[in-house]
């Protein structure tokens, strides 16, 4: 059966790089929930990118531009990172640049992977049924908060493998998987009161961001998955 | 209150890097725990070298060389990891160069810090009271197996980062020493048995070192601090 890791930080992604796994992006609070969130609300394509130097040149180029930095937008940019700036009319159909604190710079970590989603608890039930169908092996990537291990996307790391290890048969090896699984197993029967001392939903929640936390926290809203494709993120 | 944090792999340690921190080099299977065995027994110095071609320069000098690869002694070499290695009268008031595959490396990554000490399951107790007597901010830097997260350090970076949150009101925005204690609080009734699906333990238990991993596991065995003094492991 094929094998799942966790990985906590984009740093040490070479360490868990195989040909032919499939990595699955997760930046919880708010990049991957958000994106999540912009393909199921009908935006056609979202373009990473790095620097927020990237960003200007496609808003230059007349693109909606996403820049989210330390939680909240770059000053005289379209979007942030807020799951709730993705649901209007404006976006249908439109092609998005985005780049956030964590959230892209994990999916540039991953880029040299065959295949890259995104994966959030707003699609986690259809990612569950893509990644099994697949029969490959999975790699759990956690964006963190400035590349530091965080609470959020462990604990949907956690949710994952312990699906694919107990119900599909899958494997591990890996002591992150077993961690982020026993962290889920404390956490799952309310996500937001354990999440109530992380670092990041405090910082959060100084910018009053409540709204947008317990949106993120709830499962499959959003049944889609956004895949890169040529360096562009689109709907598989 | 000074801050605690973990750091879950050598190679994110320039995240977590503080001038005035104290770092704990935790390797709990089985480097410093063998470290900390071999100055309760009378062992002088330590020498940690990166890599086999320096420890077979030391050798060549005269002095008693540890290498270890993979859990086995490297071929040619006294000692490897096993802590009863270092128990004998032939070692006392020596000095001793060792490398070893994860240990020596968390030692080497953090070798800027003003202050590096070694923790173990076998020093715990004079280890935290070390800490709280300086009032320093902690960082339990995690050598993990080959730069990954294991489980065996984690739990014990989570037992002293409950330790100092808890009774002596240290203070953390770091996700990684709640996830850590977190840990410790599932495991700590039996965290031999906790292990049983850990990665590493499975590898050494295919070498048939179940008795290392329970003396390595027993509490506050070994009441002394190694400490790095200008490159060389002494008694602090």
């Amino acid at each position: 059966m094929p094998e799942v890791e966790v990985c906590f930080s984009p740093n040490v992604y070479p360490l868990f790089h195989k040909d032919d796994a499939i990595v699955v992006v997760i930046d919880i609070l708010r990049a991957t929930s958000a994106i999540t969130t912009a393909f199921y609300n009908g935006v056609a394509k979202m373009i990473p990118v790095a620097t927020v130097e990237e960003a200007k040149k496609h808003k230059e180029n007349g693109l909606i531009v996403a820049a989210e930095r330390n939680g909240e937008i770059v000053e005289g940019f379209d979007l942030g990172n807020s799951p709730f700036g993705y649901m209007s009319n404006k976006v249908k159909g439109k092609t998005i640049a985005i780049t956030t604190t964590s959230g892209t710079q994990a999916i540039e970590a991953a880029k040299k992977s065959e295949r890259i989603v995104i994966g959030s608890f707003l699609n986690i039930d259809v990612l569950i049924d893509y990644l099994v169908s697949e029969q490959r092996p999975v790699l759990l990537l956690c964006a963190g908060w400035k590349s530091k291990f965080n609470l959020e996307d462990t604990l949907f790391a956690g949710a994952v493998a312990q699906e694919l290890l107990r119900k599909h048969k899958y494997t591990t090896t890996c002591d992150s998987a077993l961690a982020a699984s026993h962290l889920y197993d404390i956490a799952k029967s309310d996500i937001y009161e354990f999440l109530s001392a992380s670092s990041h939903r405090n910082r959060l929640h100084k910018l009053n961001l409540e709204r947008d936390i317990k949106y993120c926290l709830t499962p499959n809203q959003c049944p889609v998955i956004p895949t890169l494709e040529n360096g562009v993120l689109v709907k598989l």
